[in-house]
């Protein structure tokens, strides 16, 4: 049996049309499906307007009381209450999820060691049965980036992980297909150049595009949860446009475990 | 087999001491169960932040676009996430809901008449099977006071209302007790006397009371639900303080639909 877990990135969300198209593709797409979202931009502009300050180290948010408040009320409330009734409407029975929602993603508050991030989780267990459990009745879980230790505390986890984890959580039992979908129509050559999509990337050329500082800032992260998730029995890997979804020929970057010649 | 249907107002979620008592009481009911909660107050503080203005009419929300934003926010992320994360580590093994999450309450936007109240829902149907489904599987669903119309709009629903129509969609496979818990032990005769709780309340002492003026404001509209709940095969309603819920003895009004001698 197959599974599609999907990434949908904070600039997909943001813009009204482009959500709405996100999702149409989404609910077209055949078989069992996860969505996972983010929502930063959102929330960033919610803190604005309270006058609360966004603090970012090494390109991750801060998160401190006020900033989890934030995060729960955009992500978990108006980001993920939002999506699940445009799919209601698109005839997806959906149902959407924080971590501790059906104790679905457990996480370890991160120690502060060079950096204090505040609330924010690192990933411990994916509670695989819930996901089963859910799939099996024919309903497709809504997950956002928030998870939670157990004892109370929800915590900021970030959506590509999250995504990446599901995904590998399920492959004891499916066999899952993970899409990375942003406004871009895969990892570029050359951000200035959207036609430069490198069609293939496999461990070695993965390497090397790190090396020439081609995949730098938030790519790099991105691909460690791609190489991650192949590595841990995920079948499949793309990173591209929500079109790829509807569209099998899309072009698209396709993630490779094993040496392509 | 019986479930218990708890629905805890306002001034018990905005005082973190009075959560946390609450929920311990609630984790502890034995049974199947189901917990719907509002967040007014909260939401009120938020727009006030945001410098959104509140408006009533009638002791009712006018709900505004930007209005059922902060609603979404506040019920569905901050409330809904916040308890169900507490329950989870108290070992009750929670679900936040919408009415769009599985479909499970849709609504019909008020009409226009000589008020426009917004996006405000009037219930249409519970999706009892979704609440069946997860209490089958020992999932104890966490509602709040959003519901959707099924075309892709979510809609602000009294949450007095959704605890009775759920106990009502239920009552056909359950024997159903609906608690309205809040900061009172019960309908007080004199609202200045803590200690003046009416224990028993049927249909022709609830008419007297009305026009004594006892029952006024914003009981009127609970009373309502609890007889209008009664009277379509809820087995048990009750009106009082959330220690109702581990002490059988405690204070309290039981209303009852048959006439008291």
């Amino acid at each position: 049996m197959k599974v599609s877990v999907v990434k949908i990135g904070g600039n997909l969300i943001e813009d009204e049309a482009c959500l709405e198209k996100a999702l149409d593709n989404f609910a077209q797409l055949k078989g069992l499906k996860i969505l996972v979202h983010g929502g930063g931009k959102l929330a960033t502009q919610l803190a604005q307007k309270l006058d609360i300050k966004t603090k970012m180290i090494q390109g991750r948010r801060v998160t401190d009381a006020e900033t989890l408040e934030i995060i729960t009320m955009v992500y978990g409330g108006l980001v993920g209450k939002t999506i699940v009734s445009k799919l209601q409407a698109k005839e997806c029975n959906a149902i959407s999820l924080s971590g501790a929602d059906l104790n679905s993603i457990q996480s370890v508050k991160r120690l502060v060691k060079e950096h204090d991030f505040g609330f924010v989780g690192d990933i411990s267990k994916v509670n695989t049965q819930s996901f089963i459990t859910l799939l099996k009745a024919q309903i497709t879980p809504v997950c956002c980036a928030i998870t939670h230790d157990g004892k109370g505390q929800l915590l900021n986890t970030n959506a590509d992980t999250i995504a990446s984890e599901i995904a590998i959580a399920l492959s004891d039992e499916y066999e899952v297909s993970l899409y990375y979908c942003f406004e871009k129509k895969g990892v570029l050559r050359s951000v200035s150049d959207e036609n430069s999509v490198i069609r293939d990337i496999d461990r070695s050329s993965y390497n090397n595009l790190i090396a020439q500082g081609i995949i730098a800032d938030g790519m790099l992260p991105k691909l460690h949860n791609c190489f991650h998730a192949l590595e841990n029995k995920v079948h499949h890997v793309y990173v591209g446009s929500i079109d790829m979804l509807a569209n099998p020929t899309e072009v698209k970057t396709t993630l490779h475990l094993n040496e392509l010649n």
